[in-house]
């Protein structure tokens, strides 16, 4: 099985209260691929700029993702975005945004990279995940990811792409915004009513929840005494879910498959967040992928236990 | 065994984008007891005022919750507060609170309330709390939660008090401003230090965590497809929390009863927050309880399934 992810591949500027860092890889597309790589092959698809080096070329293909689709813009610069985090990292402003080679980018996929049984539209203009979405005919499972922007100036298009996806990942409020419904359950409901089969909702520190047609799971996120860098984490958490689904995808209605994404996902996410930028995701041992998911196996359990109560 | 509970009785006013009430029975002590009577017996202490009906002393004696301590002032007026939430409920403004009767009051607990293996000091002025404590030396369990107001104004009696309680339960980001850490693991671990042996983090739509020395466990908010008014949510589930760690008070050192404890209080805040005031808890069933808390049980947890992964 393969993965194909199309998305950001960026330069970073991040200042957070443990430190800064003002170039440093990073994107949607690029954090996906470190954590969907530990579960299985993934092929990314995206342009980049005569800035963008061998390092960082280096850095795409841990764990062997392929970027034969990596598209080398002559003459253009790679996307370039800049934020500050705020005290407790649940704000963040955005300083800088520079679309580059983005601009003008018109996704051509490759057969191997069309012929993936499982495809993540990562974060971009709902039309270009559309295109991508059109050269994947054979994707038995597809995950989608947007953002406000898209929901604020490209309402339609959105809509367009989620009717033929199987998965929306969002952030919660995002959600609310884009179903105009207060309430996530009633949103994620919504959106399940125009094509998806599950809805994951991502709460950033609060973890994320997972809502299907007759099912609800919540996981917590993993608790680090201390987190450095939240930036990536959604995409990472996204690589996990989106991962362990493509080595099940024949157990895809299969709700412990999904609940064991959600537990990949939230462990690789917390890997990302220790570090700057792709510092955590790039030399992960498995042992403590395992370790992290036991952990939240323990965390989010209890045994019933009887007791009487009073009407 | 039975559990005291001192904090506020009070007159609410709460306009929600789902209606609004003028003038209802609220107030942490009464969320409180509607909730833990489910479980056990329950002593309420707290001033009324004139204005403080037969009709709302029914409601707090609701399943048998005994008000021999609830003073009432002559001449005086019962607490008052009024809110108003914003459209997705994560937001309020409180336009008016007269403290009315708790201006004056000077906790005077009968033998019988003294005497409770229980101990709840819901969130008023910490020198009354400690003024309580004192006067519960026999108590094998206290709880205690606070609010900004207090850290702002009173945190060396704050500090005081926590110090002599076995679990604080606070709004997340209020453990944050108490203890000046951005990160939710860490300040519950200053916490820790000061002397209580469980902090419960609570974290409104996204439920709540339970941190000890040595276990972290996390529950999401039951999923609900709307919620009416959240006023005393965080009583009602200190009230299910509480009432379930009495029930178990000779094993509290056991994880499972803690984690119970919180299934409860959380189970038993969704049906808070699906009316207005205290309409949710007066006639609750405990089928009903014991459905919701089959339902977390399910909604929180995953069988492991084993996966190769990539180093």
């Amino acid at each position: 099985m393969s993965i194909t992810v199309v998305g950001s591949i960026a330069f970073d500027a991040v200042e957070t209260p443990f430190g800064q860092r003002d170039r440093m890889l990073g994107g949607a597309a690029t954090h996906f691929a470190l954590a969907a790589s530990v579960l299985d092959q993934v092929r990314i698809v995206g342009p980049v700029g005569d800035d963008f080096g061998d390092e960082e070329m280096a850095i795409l293909q841990t764990r062997g993702s392929n970027v034969d689709d990596v598209e080398r813009v002559a003459g253009g610069r790679t996307f370039f975005w800049k934020g500050k985090y705020g005290w407790d990292l649940n704000t963040r402003d955005t300083l800088d945004t520079q679309l580059n080679v983005f601009e003008h980018f018109q996704p051509k996929l490759s057969e191997d990279s069309q012929n993936a049984d499982v495809l993540f539209l990562a974060n971009i203009q709902p039309g270009l995940q559309l295109q991508v979405r059109e050269q994947c005919e054979a994707a038995r499972f597809v995950a989608l990811d947007s953002m406000n922007l898209w929901i604020d100036i490209a309402r339609d298009e959105l809509l367009d792409i989620i009717g033929r996806v199987d998965c929306l990942v969002l952030n919660d409020e995002e959600l609310r915004q884009l179903t105009e419904k207060p309430n996530l359950i009633s949103a994620a409901h919504a959106v399940l009513e125009w094509g998806p089969s599950m809805v994951v909702a991502k709460q950033g520190e609060y973890g994320s929840a997972l809502i299907t047609a007759d099912d609800f799971f919540a996981l917590p996120a993993y608790p680090l005494h201390q987190v450095v860098d939240p930036t990536g984490a959604g995409d990472t958490f996204a690589g996990g879910f989106v991962g362990f689904i493509a080595k099940h995808i024949d157990q895809l209605h299969d709700h412990e498959v999904l609940r064991n994404a959600m537990a990949y996902g939230t462990a690789l996410a917390s890997f990302n967040v220790e570090q700057f930028g792709t510092e955590g995701l790039q030399d992960i041992e498995a042992s403590a992928v395992r370790e992290r998911v036991d952990d939240l196996w323990r965390f989010a359990r209890f045994e019933r236990m009887e007791v009487a109560l009073v009407d």
